[in-house]
Order: structure tokens, then sequence, then C-alpha cells
């Protein structure tokens, strides 16, 4: 186990003070109130957390008001939980009920708002989803008429992208498991392994270090490399002259490590050591240039000037790299059309990609903080050459 | 290891076969084309499995036409492995990029349809959420005037509710790696043990056993018993009195298992006791209840008359179990609202709850198929009187 995890959960003040934080930008921008209802959202101004959200059916709704403390509307199967939180104005009711599900105790909560006419901000731009029945919304906004829906997308998105000093220290300890876990990972990754029964042990190797769930372990092996880095593994044992990669995002209290380490067995041909040796620099350059004022552009740009020695094409991914947090990816991308400048105590990955040789691929990933300074390194930094088990 | 595993993934006739079904059901309902665009979904008309959906921030789609092989439209990581499985049409796109994510590439598409002013399916009702960008989807409706919307949610549900042999194979099989589980937690949770550690030896042992992995554990553990169904695990260590629920969706090339347990460490109240025996005996009429032509009310009522021997506040969980397949939880709901009549080769849970004590609740949760004579258990049945450790 890693040792001197942090406490879990969050002070009260913590969600007070990112609560205000929202009140203030939805005042700049006229909003009068805030409906959301996803996991992230809810458990960063609640601090409500539980796996059943991997159950689709309900609904869970969390409005912010333009002062005050947030009110929760949901099943009333999660108000023992909700009501341990900081949050007192808890509405339930019995879910699943189909012809029903939330929407007349929301109907009756926002119907002051639609009197007045006012803004109303939702989630709808990019990286969301609407996490309800379409036509439950359909028939929520028929309810109320008068009320104006703006795009609050880029305001809740901004908030979340800059870390807390308890969400830092969070992240910091899933990556120290993750890097652990990597460590640990030549001990029984070996040749004649099925890959599946790595990706098995993996798992059970992160949870013994600590890591609450392992619920992203991606990777790949083949002779020379792999072909995509979103697979599930196969059956086939590990073979001499095979490059490995596994990709996990482990989590510790709600907060996800992303990031992933390559491994050739036995020997490595040239091919997959030059690929090596490019993302390694291309993610030293990422890292050297990610500090306050730059912008994810800037960041895209320094990794592709390196990439570009050997692969032009731009490559399958779209980015090389993103935020994290509450999620395995978070807003800003990497990436030439995103522009958001860098501030101190945002979380990111750096996560270069090339294509190679025959429809091959590679990639590299580590996880940074923006400080003051030079970034802090929050996963241990890969080896500068291709690891050989 | 749970041995004899399935194969996994299945023949592509198996697609054929479900996709021609989908267009039968097309054709009677009017619909010229169906838009998927959630991870269920797409595995279970294409074959597509990655852990990659934990990412929010590219969209998948996939359009069923009246006639032929689905066409996929999807991020370009996912072009490989896609193109791995049974589908012939394959179109990507480099994601993210916010401004045309995948709009365009639909657009065409679909227009076809909406120059015919013809009807296009999603799924838009009970359990179902819209999991793209809500402006993307309303931007992709603009751009095709004429097109009409409907809803296709029971469509699609209604198939996959009933499910294949091959599919049942998979389900018993990580049902059988659950029940071992259970099997195997009085060795590890003993009194003095943190509840947040018999959660991690209880995730380390499904996987040991050949769970892919374990993304649903819940539970609780405190004297007499336990006050919500849905927590994460406190730090608590077991003690004399306490009674002890785990609930755990554990998966197996995609498919879950969904049941629980109880234990009583060291020694049992009778209050417990007592509601321990209510619930074992609501299973029992829950399952005696489930054969082909009987409806979900029909097993809501069936479980309701023995908990009401205890408890007739129709609890905090909505509904008395539920179907079970590529999600945690899929339609049907054992509830008064839910009229649909139970068919063979379904696979439901059979879940009553009780509450009881001062603010205490008690499951139980049994996962079976329906056949032509008395349902199938997949899960090896609960002790009839609450063990003890």
């Amino acid at each position: 186990m890693i040792q001197n995890a942090p406490v879990r959960g969050f002070a009260p003040s913590e969600f007070a003070t990112r609560t205000q934080k929202a009140q203030d930008l939805m005042a700049a921008d006229g909003l009068d109130g805030l409906l959301l209802m996803s996991e992230a959202e809810l458990a960063y101004f609640s601090g409500f957390q539980t796996p059943f959200w991997q159950s689709p059916t309900r609904p869970w709704f969390l409005f912010i008001p333009a002062s005050g403390k947030p009110v929760a509307v949901i099943p009333e199967i999660g108000a023992d939980l909700m009501r341990r939180g900081w949050l007192e104005d808890v509405r339930t009711w019995s879910a699943p009920q189909p012809h029903d599900d939330g929407i007349s105790l929301l109907t009756e909560l926002l119907s002051p708002l639609a009197t007045a006419k006012a803004r109303l901000g939702i989630m709808k731009g990019h990286e969301t989803h609407l996490r309800m029945p379409l036509s439950d919304w359909e028939r929520l906004l028929a309810a109320l008429p008068g009320l104006s829906i703006a795009d609050a997308t880029g305001l809740v998105q901004g908030l979340r992208m800059v870390k807390s000093d308890a969400e830092i220290e969070k992240l910091a300890h899933i990556c120290a498991i993750g890097s652990a876990t990597f460590a640990a990972t030549p001990d029984f990754a070996r040749e004649g392994m099925a890959l599946d029964a790595i990706f098995r042990e993996f798992r059970r190797t992160a949870i013994g270090l600590g890591a609450d769930n392992a619920p992203y372990v991606v990777g790949g092996a083949d002779q020379g490399g792999y072909a995509d880095v979103i697979s599930l593994p196969s059956q086939r044992p590990l073979r001499k002259g095979d490059v490995l990669m596994l990709d996990t995002g482990c989590t510790w209290d709600g907060y996800f490590c992303d990031f992933d380490r390559n491994w050739a067995i036995g020997h490595a041909d040239d091919a997959a050591r030059r690929a090596y040796d490019v993302l390694w620099r291309a993610t030293e350059a990422g890292i050297d240039a990610a500090h306050p004022g730059a912008t994810c552009r800037d960041l895209f740009h320094a990794m592709s000037r390196v990439i570009a020695e050997l692969d032009e094409s731009g490559g399958a991914v779209g980015r090389l790299g993103h935020g994290l947090g509450l999620q395995l990816t978070e807003q800003p991308s990497h990436a030439a059309f995103d522009t958001t400048a860098l501030q101190e105590n945002m979380v990111l990955t750096i996560e270069p990609s090339v294509t190679y040789g025959n429809g091959l691929m590679m990639v590299h990933e580590e996880n940074i903080v923006i400080t003051d300074g030079s970034p802090r390194l929050l996963t241990k930094r890969a080896a500068p050459e291709l690891p050989i088990i």
C-alpha cells in the first residue's frame, strides 16, 4: 500500500468556495441559476459520490441558485447519502417513475425563474452529455414557458480546470499509486503470459497498492508495436520482440490518474526504439512548455515539432493531452484548436503519440500540475529509453 | 479462476440477426433509420467494446438503415478496433474537433432521409441519455430540415431484454464468478477489518477468479444493519453485531452480474434475522412468480406481499428488480407501473428490499433466466438464514 493517503472528502468550506465562484461567474454571465445532472458536476458541488451512476435508470439533478447553497433533486435511494453531505435542501422522489422522474419537482423549483423570464444555465457544449431522457428535457422546457436556456459549459469547465490544493493532493496520491503499479509490472508481465492475464494482474496490483479501483485499463502488444490504443486485451501470450503498452486510469476518492508505459519483451527493434525516443523527447518538450500564460496550442506545437521528426500525419488520437481530475479526460485539450491559457494548479496530461512502420502507433503520457515555475510531475517520469523486460 | 469460460465476442451472424430483428421492428413502426450513440447499443449492434467510453470527450454514432449493415460514424481513434468487427462502412473524423464532432458526417449520411421527409428513430425515453452535446444535437436537427424524429426507446430496449443463448452463457459465467467471490468473502471479511479494505479485497478476489473487472461494489456495515445501499465504503472496522452487505456488478466480456449478500459479524440481533427471513422468502416468491406471461407487476406484487409482513412503506429503492445484460440495470422494472410480460430468455434480478428498525434497510438479490418452466438461477442462492462470520 502507498502510504500517506490524504484525508477523504473535502471540508464544507471547499464546496462553499466552489459554489461561490460559480455564482460570481453566473452573475457576470447574467445567469439566474444552473441546472447540473452529471456525475462529475454533482460530485464537484455537493460531494456526492456513488458507483450507482453506473445504473442508467435514474436521473439526478443539482440546482445552483444565484445565491445560497445548491438544491439537490434526486431519487429517494440517494437521500441518506446526500443528506450526510453539506447540502440542506434535498428533494427526493421514489424513482424510477417513468412518467415523472423528477420533472414535477424540477418544474416546481424552476417555476419562479420561468415566471421572471430568467436565464438558466445548463451544460450543452463540447464534452458534455444530457444525462436525462431527451423527452423529459423537452417536457420540462414545455412546462416552463418564459425560461431561457443558456450554455454554461465554459463556466463550469473553466472552474473545474483549476484544482484546489486538496484536489491536487488526491491527484498526486493516485498518480503515485499508478507509478508504483507500473514499476511492479515487469515483475509479472513476462514472455508467455497472455495479455488478458496481464491486465487482470495489473488491476489487482493497483488495487492492492491502494487504488479504489482501476476502471480504465487498455493497451496492446504485438511484434514491434501495437495498432490502436483503446483495445481490451486479447488472449495472445507475450512474445519476444513484442512492444507492450498499458494505459490506466485508476481512481482514489473520485480522482483519476491517466498515464501509460511501454516495454519491449526480450528485445526491441530499431523502429520501436526510435519511436520511443521521439515520444520521450516530445513529452519533455511538452513539459518544458507548460507554464502559466502558455496556451494548450503552444503545448501542442511544442510536442508536434518533435513528433514531426518521425511522423507528420498528426496521428489518430486527435490531441496531445488534456485536463485530468474527477474525469479521466477533462478540458482543456492540447490541440491546435484550443487556445486556453494555462494557469497555476491546472492538472494536465502530456500525451504525445506517433504513427510509424506499417500501421503501428506508440503513445507516451505523464501527468503534471502547472506551477509558477516548472510544472510539478505527479507521475514518476518514464525511462528515457524503451525498457526491456 | 472459474473454469469453462465461454468464447469471447459473438459470431457475425449474431449481429446480423440482431440488426435484422431491429429492421423488422423499424419497418413495423414506420422508421427509416435508427441513430444510436450509447455504449450498450454500439456494443449490441456492432460488437465494439472499449473502456474508452469513460472519456466523455468524443461522441460515437451507429446508424441502422432500413436494410443492410449498420454504418459507424466514429472518432478516428476507434477506427482500427471497429474495422476488426463485422461492419464494413466505418466513417471517421479526427476527434475531438469541437466545431464539428461528427456533425458533418452525420448530416451527409442522413440527408437522403431528410430530403425524403423520413422518420429517424433515436432513444429519448425512460432510462436513456443523449450521449452527445445537446447543442450538437440541435445543430444536427437544424441541418436536416424535413427529418422527423421518433422515439425508438421501446423498440431497442424490447430487443435487448430478450437474450440470445450466447449472451446467457456470458451472463451465467459472470454470475458464477460473482457467486464464488461471495463464497470467498467470509475468508477475508473479519471483525476488525475496515470496510474499505474489505471492498478492496473483494475486487481483487473477483478479478482473480476471472472477472474482467468489478466496476460496481457498494455496501455498508453497522450495528444491526445499514442505512443505505449505494454508498462507498467507510474506514470503520467491522464490529461484533454488525450486519455487512456487499452488492456487486462484476463484468465479463461486457456483461454484468448484479447481486448482493448479507452477513452478520459474530452474532445477529432478532430484527436483522427477521428482516433477512422476510427478504429470503420474498425472493423465493419472486422466483416462483417468474414464468412467461407473468408481468413485472405480478413479480412486484408477489414480493410485496411477503415484504408487507414487516414493512408496508414500499421502501426507498423504487422497484424490486430489473433487467440485466450489457448494463448493470436494464429494462424492465419490477414495479407496479411496469406491465411488461416476461418472455423466455429474459435475464432479470429479483431484488426485494425492506426498511426496519430505526432507519435501517436490507436488500437481497438473485439473478435468473426466464425459461418455459421454472426460472434458471444464475447465482448460487443465498443461505436461508443470515450467515454469521
